[in-house]
């Protein structure tokens, strides 16, 4: 994707997505949208990240998706808390291997009992 | 994540997620926002997805960004015009597996040269 910075920007030919599933959060955090919304956008920022938007829905009685757009792409989080674990996925056309210290600072903040990790590269270019 | 139905819905434990980048994309469609916009609303209402809202960003001088949130999970497209590319991804909590169709359904509205096809499970429960 483009970003018109006084010059042309070229993308990188590679991306990165890393992607999460937290099991054994506490539940009054994960029912707690706000401070999760709050969380991620704080996170995203601190990891220098450029947001252009969002869009996040509360789902009856419980749940919680929220979409972020960003200059880089885009990151999200659903919640489930019946199974007490929540989903994190930032994909990032920074560059290769990136988004680790995102999830990083998102992980420190969740405090999950157990992650299942995953990374993998994003080549959009030849 | 939970819809309230009139009775209490439990989310399966395990969602798919299909994601691809799809390679010489014919430039007008890649550098026509509105159409890919209709396009992936159009094909995943046709798999039965139901939309609860989207952003989008239109970036200068090229490159375009959708997110859509779904009662399902969500979806994504972003375009890469410099290189004739865009990546898909949706992710499903309808259950294993999912996600087939609609990536079917996009792709041949799209008509790419060459596809690079991920798909992978997520398991939020136990």
């Amino acid at each position: 994707m483009y970003l018109f910075l006084g010059m042309m920007y070229k993308s990188p030919s590679i991306g990165h997505e890393v992607s999460a599933v937290f099991h054994g959060v506490d539940t009054s955090l994960l029912k707690d949208n706000k401070r999760l919304q709050q969380i991620l956008i704080d996170v995203l920022k601190a990891d220098e990240f450029t947001i252009l938007g969002e869009t996040h829905f509360d789902f009856k009685p419980q749940g919680f998706t929220i979409l972020v757009m960003l200059a880089e792409s885009h990151a999200s989080v659903h919640t489930y808390p019946e199974y007490n674990s929540l989903y994190f996925q930032v994909y990032s056309c920074r560059g290769p291997k990136d988004g680790k210290r995102v999830f990083d600072l998102f992980k420190e903040k969740i405090n999950p009992k157990k992650v299942a990790f995953k990374e993998r590269a994003i080549t959009v270019g030849k």
